[in-house]
């Protein structure tokens, strides 16, 4: 059992979530950040590095954005769904992004192959919390 | 002359927003995280401390995305537009409901009264950076 | 087998880590800065609040240092020792202090126990990391 | 007037280190991370980017490195200066070793003169706390 799901299982208030969607989410954000983060350290040791900038670039800006939601969502006290709402969104645009460029180059770099995966799950656990909340 | 603004001035490559708008919107973000961070430390020093948990939750929040929005911002490499635009979206959300709040003890918390203010400068600031995107 | 060690599997470069000591440490890393984020908000929640704080300002301290210590610690590109070394120390007095301070509300709160287990682990994953570094 | 200076003024409780030099280090930490970010992006955009790769990861590090520690500088209560202190360590290394790197590049890339002079200047304001807080 992953940490977020033994600390929610002990928060102390209620909160109007589905906790094992909510744990999902949390789990696969933080698992996409981790992707992401080496991911751009791996593509930055290519010999042909300058293949590979975008696909940097859009790591990095994933990595963020997934820890800043893995944070907001680990916060249930006094959540304010227009913050959360709107951050997932982004959320799923970066993890769309960054999983499509990774996917360009899965068949060369078995990193960006496997960080595509945890981008994919992470838009798919990401969308399923949004629905979950709306 | 801030470091943002130095920074983008040496920036190798040409980009298409408005340089002003997009350091101050830069400069605004990290005042706006430094502001939240510190008042969610004032907030956890406060006497009342209990009446201030749902300011402290939401500086937290604005403090991350604040920062992972100027980093985002920062990079003007390989951009893609769908992500910063739903992140800047996100941004005013979260300086919107963490000003609001802040303001409603702005009488009562001198340092609650700052960090509404560099909220407000904020959301303002990616607003306008949202609409010269568009 | 977690992102950590599937992306180091198929890192460009050799690195002259043990990598089964490396990725240990960054899954505790990820780990316990998941579990103080949560902690916080858990203490956040808690109605004798005004007790919580010391707790909550340490948990937001080890949240912040683990996190920045996971991705230096991903990154093997061009890796600058000097600075991994003295970061992995910050790590072990950040994990170190809020463990012990966990410790103190281990019998009343859940989620301290928790949050207690994971930087034990995390300040013993680190520690063992920085010998293998030595 | 910074933010960190602003909200240092009305922080409710005393703290014992000179808030003078306790701004100034916040607000270097604070400028570091925007210039390092800033940087680092600058690189990516680079022609000859392989050459910019040590760089780059350098810039990523002490980007993160800064921000953690503005945050818990930024914190006064229940503050625990063994882990102040050793952070401290370990923001100083980082902005050593990327000022240094950034300087090797000084001559042909404006960007990386700025943000040398950016890392040499928080690396001093660290050290001036550090020297505060013993």
């Amino acid at each position: 059992m992953s940490y977020a799901s033994q600390l929610l299982d002990s928060y102390p208030r209620t909160f109007d979530v589905d906790a094992g969607i909510l744990t999902a989410a949390i789990d696969a954000l933080n698992d996409c950040a981790q992707a992401c983060t080496a991911d751009a350290d791996d593509d930055l040791s290519e010999p042909e590095v300058a293949e590979m900038v975008k696909c940097i670039r859009l790591c990095l800006d994933c990595a963020s954005i997934c820890t800043t939601t893995a944070g907001v969502a680990s916060r249930q006290t006094e959540n304010d769904p227009s913050v959360s709402k709107s951050l997932l969104e982004a959320c799923i645009a970066s993890c769309r992004s960054s999983g499509d460029e990774c996917e360009r180059h899965a068949t060369t770099h078995a990193h960006c192959q496997v960080c595509a995966q945890a981008c994919r799950r992470c838009e798919q656990a990401c969308r399923q919390l949004l629905d979950a909340m709306s």
